[in-house]
């Protein structure tokens, strides 16, 4: 059998992710990673999630071994609503308005699937979360990038796009905008209040339904938490993805579509064709978690880890990279990334060679774009490592830096 | 926002399955239903599962409640590809020919995105599997159908057919062919070793890969274990799909894609832009119990139990069915279920209302055709009423049909 020939269009056009390629090399001896944007599973509750697993399993085994409905589990659900008014405020949600998903990159597949055809158009924020422009990509859609800055995405820009497209006849396409408004990933920055509420406006003019990806607004280190766009502008406007894989663990594999009833009914019926349904156990151990344990109050611990981790990162971008003159990072609020740019001319996708050698891992921006195009940016991520390898760490990527740039006549 | 005027073409075709539909009536007080095919949940291995959970969670955190890698558990795969040598008689396999999966739903819907397009044809039998349907379904495939016989799906039609589509020049289109050869939801024919080597040498000569899915082949409650049509073929031919939901439970939602390296690495990268992985916890607990526990053992009381469930349902409709002429039923020598087959005139679907007032529920046969259309036959469910309630369903069903056939003119 030639499997060429029988691949669909979907079949020939996937390849492997640049970070996964990456990464294989960061299991070396001696290696310190920024790259994966992995949790530290010390900060799993372990324990309670032991002890939960047996009994909803002794207890409960016709429901948490059974099949699930494909909407997912209704004591979760319940859980779910009373936290996402607790957190975010949020109120007049029920059963219809939730999904629950395998992570929330289900979540957007799902979303891809029943909203964007080969001639649709979708904007994404750039630099790009790579694991919802992969799920968009299968199928086929034109994308368009919205550029970030500091405080969230370039509005202006959004504004102008969408009037071009409104004149040249194609607003019809344009199916939703994608957003990570909190700590984004890659990006690290977090979209001003002002901002949410100008997109929010320019979304309503043109008629486009935002989907809000908040994957990490929970784990803030500072600064005041900012309303959701769904609380702003409500169902009518917004589809919001929530996880528990940055809250609780990411092995339960637990997203969720919250939003309208209507899109949630199709996202359903498209998961009943994906997979049926996610593992009810793994709902269900959730749900009593929650029921049992204050989610917020439990975080607490492991945020202040992550902050920590961030602050010793910044500092020591501080004191290795101050004398190079045009780089910057950011700082975030929270989350799991600093992005970090380096002056123009440096490509760090071709200085990934160097940081292989000195066993320095980072993702090159370029990960994060659309049409592949080069980059001098790069995501570090500062969940994993100890302080210490974090301290190490950046003093390598310094000698990658300077290595590569005088090889490059760039200092 | 008009959703309708976002959804994308999937999105406006999704619809709610029949059986999905129907089923909401088996909850009635009083109800017996014929209607799903979930195993017992006192077959469940609930507390050796409920110890390894704890276990696996308390000793395993940093994978159990990690993300897992898209492809699954290794340990897992060891133990898969044990069990298929045992079982199957496969050797010769690695890593690299297993991908495991949400569920046996998710490689249906993986291969799916990987191999058919739009102008694609694929051939499923008739009655067809519901689930692989809606999965093919989303990429608006073009369906062929082959009738099933009672040793298995006719192979003299297929080729007829593949000479028709050879000889117009549309060969090239036909992705492959989908059988359940053992035990056949809804059909519960078994395909014989004839028909299994003939539909092998037919695909060869032809080129057209076989997806064997075979989720039930262990639940063998008589007869003699027929060879796979991949132990026979080889993977350059065949893709065989598996699934640990009929065998130790479906809330684990563990399925397998066992196939050439090629079409799985290809198949990881879509479920990798689809849920990026299943949850490694439900992998690590299976991997755990088929090292422990002997599967074939435990699955011992299990088959026993449909057996003479199944034995049950078989002489109930004998007793009741036998003084309507033209009314048949498939004796299924393992599985879940029996095909049962009205006189021409009958249509289950419209009978299902009489159906419903007496608190009787099946699956109408117009829920596993392609094109919606009538059907005189209905898929029993013997797995999960206890037997006096085989015995009490099979003679409501009876005064259905007497019913339905009165008011008809059929009887």
């Amino acid at each position: 059998m030639k499997l060429e020939s029988k691949l669909s269009e979907v079949g020939m056009n996937l390849k492997s992710s640049l970070i996964r390629e990456l990464l294989k090399y960061a299991s070396v001896p001696g290696s310190i990673s920024f790259g994966g944007g992995v949790p530290d599973p010390n900060t799993f509750p372990r324990h309670e999630l032991a002890e939960i697993a047996k009994e909803v399993i002794e207890k409960e085994y016709a429901y948490t071994l059974q099949y699930n409905t494909t909407e997912g589990d209704d004591e979760l659900a319940k859980q779910m609503i009373k936290l996402l008014e607790r957190v975010y405020g949020i109120t007049g949600l029920d059963r219809s308005n939730l999904l629950f998903t395998t992570g929330s990159q289900q979540a957007l597949d799902l979303l891809a699937r029943v909203l964007l055809d080969r001639d649709s158009i979708c904007f994404v924020e750039f630099p790009v979360y790579l694991g919802a422009a992969s799920a968009f990509r299968m199928t086929f859609t034109k994308f368009e990038t919205i550029p970030l800055l500091d405080d969230g995405m370039d509005v202006d820009y959004l504004e102008r796009k969408l009037k071009e497209l409104d004149q040249a006849g194609k607003l019809k396409h344009v199916k939703f905008i994608y957003t990570v408004p909190n700590f984004h990933n890659p990006a690290g920055v977090t979209m001003s209040l002002e901002k949410r509420k100008r997109l929010i406006e320019i979304a309503e003019r043109y008629d486009i339904p935002i989907l809000e990806d908040d994957p990490y607004g929970l784990l803030r280190f500072e600064g005041e938490h900012l309303p959701s766009l769904y609380k702003l502008a409500g169902p009518d406007r917004v589809i919001l993805l929530n996880t528990f894989s940055k809250i609780l663990t990411p092995g339960l594999r637990i997203g969720v579509i919250v939003g309208h009833a209507d899109i949630v009914r199709k996202a359903t019926l498209a998961k009943q064709a994906a997979d049926l349904c996610s593992p009810s156990l793994n709902q269900r151990m959730a749900a009593r978690f929650l029921e049992r344990y204050d989610l917020l109050e439990y975080l607490k611990p492991g945020i202040e880890l992550y902050r920590k981790k961030k602050d010793t990162m910044i500092k020591a971008l501080e004191e290795n990279f101050s004398d190079i003159k045009g780089a910057k990072w950011v700082n975030p609020q929270g989350g799991l990334f600093v992005w970090f740019t380096l002056p123009e001319g440096y490509d760090t996708m071709e200085m990934f060679d160097i940081a292989k050698e000195k066993k320095i891992y980072y993702i090159p921006g370029q990960a994060f774009t659309i049409d592949d195009s080069k980059s001098s940016s790069m995501r570090l991520s500062f969940c994993l490592p100890p302080e210490e390898k974090i301290i190490e760490g950046v003093k390598r990527l310094k000698e990658v830096v300077v290595e590569y740039g005088k090889k490059k006549g760039l200092i």
